[in-house]
């Protein structure tokens, strides 16, 4: 592959614009008023993996989204690598805390990115990782570099849930058969220090609806002698955890499992300042768990969050009410052996239990998935270790990361594969929140290395 | 006055109309979007007070919206009454639970209201309530039966904590000198029940806001590692009552006025059906402080509810965010010599406290009122008194309050006079809810009962 790093060098402004392009449709999946913009982005998906070499593509409808199915199989008996991706994003509120519009991508330095990065929403999570297989796929098919068979997935539901790719994968188990599963929507722990994530965390979320009076009452008439929705909601919420940050929904615990003290030591060799850590996201001091680093409360440990609160008088000004409902939406992010399920049903049965009588509550499981962890044994991991080692000059560290991919471990139960997963962000590229970003730097590194994924892995396989 | 009755009963369509027309403007001044209709609303009532026989109106500017005033004074040495009314309304939202628009005031039957009830924003609160007194003053102009002077101070920011009413009166103090003030912005038992309110709680209205991490956060990423101001808001606003409902912040107690168990006695005396106070809010039961009944704990006794909750995300479908903020509004119901002022200081000092290292945390006081008790041997009270019993056939019973008119203990200070409550609401008319509404029965006969306080008080001060 002598002429990789000169084809990139000669095509990078059109990989950027080719990008840029396609962040500027806004496909949030969790709003419905872009519903129209979601499609867009498949069908753009579906041109650019045509015009990168497949030789089918295909717009697949489900019962939501549709998934851009692409491949190109050069030889039956040589192994398909399976790429997955997405093209939807998350909701780029609070919009008011972007310096720019969210889908008006534009290209500024930054200390991490002195090259510079692209600000948009979906930048690194997950386009901007998606389109670097298209391009790695480019470059194969231009260049007869690609070794084996490619497939491509690419979804429209990621981020909120992944509902029908279930519905996919049951119904096109033969189409999807693959050697390995690539994807790229992961981050790594600095551009001089490479990483593989080796394990997910599950996610259980929730909604929950705390209902008093049947209409919203005056605070000063009926204060003191009614339960507020509010305050009862939030002491509900408080009572989640202990003293020691521990989660008390009973059985919570019970199939967590415990890393023993030399994995807990070999994850401690991981590059880690606590002060940059802290300086980063502007906070005074970090807090959690008792008994864990803050690497292991973020990655091996399991957590709940409360991701939306609402009620009552929230507009200008005052407003002396006691509302009849109260809401939140809450996370528990998983780790090894942990139910998705069976912690759903375990907190809605713990939480329905701290309501006093003056109120009801409704529990809404809304989503989840399992949690994952890659062998380093594995030919993929190999293969993408020495892919690594490569481009970057040095080998990557296995690393186990506190986010969610819930599809991965449905990909091993229903199609037999393991997942690699490459990521090329950073955790400084702010995904979910506003000025997400996307190193330029990163985003070509990522088109070069994954060819030799593609090399190394069929060398394995012979 | 033996034409009052049939005066009314000629005039009662045009009263309702009149009424209508002046409900139909959204004077809500928490919204700085209705700034134009509050303003018009004031030329509304500047207008209405005219034609009812003032014989001088002016709408006095203020540093925020314009104070009505309207005087009409027959003869220097004879008393002067002084009426207090406001003409803004609070904001309609949820505007989705309204049975019909805020502002477009419909009739209908309701079973305590068999004449019909006015269904809109400020029915009773207080446009319905106040203009009861601009068609009493008609009433008595236009047959010579005002037996003593009038004014009329109508503001617009009661429902926003009546600052600018404080600046006017310390500015006005002559203008507006009087030997009784009288006000209809509180409720009465029942129509068969009538009675006065004889003591009103006072009131510290508290924003808070708590900042974590300096941008909204990945759950996955840093969940579990990091304080997550939702979760840190709700742990502090639980840790603002004990198990007993008792309010923890140190000496929030420490002022109030206990009363003896012959008050509590004679209080228990008000009908009062809990079964019906429960199914009329549709609640299984009640919740407040350990030791006290539930008409006391609405009125005797001091609580703290929150108002309004937001924080991350709160759209459609699922975010997996750990916000940067979280905000509340918490409001605190004060009882006879609690100091709004020292209290509001206490919360800030403790709920400060309760905050952990990981966050920060702003509290911003956001208005208050004192608490007021009229004595019920006033010359004021004997009038009210009277005037209920015969138009009622039945003496009124005395009664405590859980709402606030903080400007009435501001009276008392400033212009050294004593407020008479003559409310002729009801607690199920949902003032400060959707569908307020106001019985056509009750609208006329305060209407019918205001002169013989008129009347009744002239004489006593004879």
């Amino acid at each position: 592959m002598e002429n990789l790093k000169s084809y990139i060098n000669t095509n990078k402004d059109r990989f950027i614009s080719e990008l840029i392009e396609l962040l500027k449709m806004p496909s949030v999946s969790a709003d419905p008023a872009y519903s129209h913009d979601v499609l867009n982005t498949a069908e753009a998906v579906k041109v650019a993996l045509d015009k990168a070499g497949c030789d089918y593509v295909e717009v697949c409808e489900t019962p939501g989204y549709p998934i851009v199915y692409g491949e190109k199989i050069i030889d039956k008996t040589l192994p398909t690598v399976l790429v997955y991706g997405h093209y939807d994003v998350q909701p780029p509120d609070p919009v008011e805390l972007w310096d720019s519009p969210p889908f008006e991508p534009v290209i500024k330095k930054t200390e991490l990115h002195p090259d510079g990065a692209i600000f948009a929403r979906g930048a690194c999570d997950d386009k901007g990782q998606m389109y670097m297989h298209v391009k790695a796929l480019e470059y194969m098919t231009q260049n007869q570099q690609l070794p084996c068979n490619v497939k491509f997935m690419i979804e429209g539901e990621e981020e909120v849930g992944s509902e029908s790719l279930e519905w996919f994968i049951l119904n096109n188990r033969e189409k999807l058969s693959n050697d390995v599963i690539l994807i790229s929507d992961t981050g790594m722990i600095a551009n001089d220090v490479p990483s593989i994530t080796t394990g997910l965390r599950g996610l259980s979320y929730v909604e929950v609806e705390v209902t008093g009076p049947n209409r919203d009452l005056h605070s000063g008439l009926y204060g003191g002698a009614v339960a507020n929705p509010i305050n009862i909601l939030n002491k509900m919420i408080a009572g989640l955890h202990d003293e020691n940050m521990r989660i008390k929904v009973p059985g919570f615990y019970d199939k967590v499992d415990e890393l023993s003290v030399d994995e807990r030591t070999e994850m401690a060799k991981a590059p880690f300042s606590l002060e940059s850590y802290k300086s980063a996201i502007g906070i005074e001091d970090v807090y959690g768990e008792h008994g864990y680093t803050t690497n292991e409360r973020s990655s091996i440990r399991p957590t709940l969050d409360v991701n939306g609160i609402w009620g009552g008088y929230i507009g200008e000004g005052a407003k002396t009410v006691i509302p009849s409902k109260a809401y939140a939406k809450i996370s528990m992010r998983l780790v090894p052996h942990q139910d998705w399920k069976e912690i759903s049903e375990l907190f809605q049965a713990y939480f329905e239990s701290l309501a006093p009588k003056g109120v009801k509550v409704v529990v809404k499981p809304h989503h989840g998935g399992y949690p994952y962890v890659t062998p380093i044994d594995s030919l993929g991991y190999q293969a993408a270790s020495k892919a690594y080692q490569t481009t970057f000059g040095k080998l990557p560290i296995p690393q186990r990361s506190g986010g969610s991919i819930p599809i991965v471990s449905l990909f091993e139960q229903e199609l037999k594969s393991k997942t690699i997963l490459m990521g090329f962000g950073l955790n400084s590229d702010a995904i979910h929140s506003p000025n997400e970003h996307y190193g330029i730097w990163n985003y070509l590194k990522g088109i070069e290395t994954i060819p030799y994924f593609y090399k190394y892995f069929t060398e394995l396989n012979q």
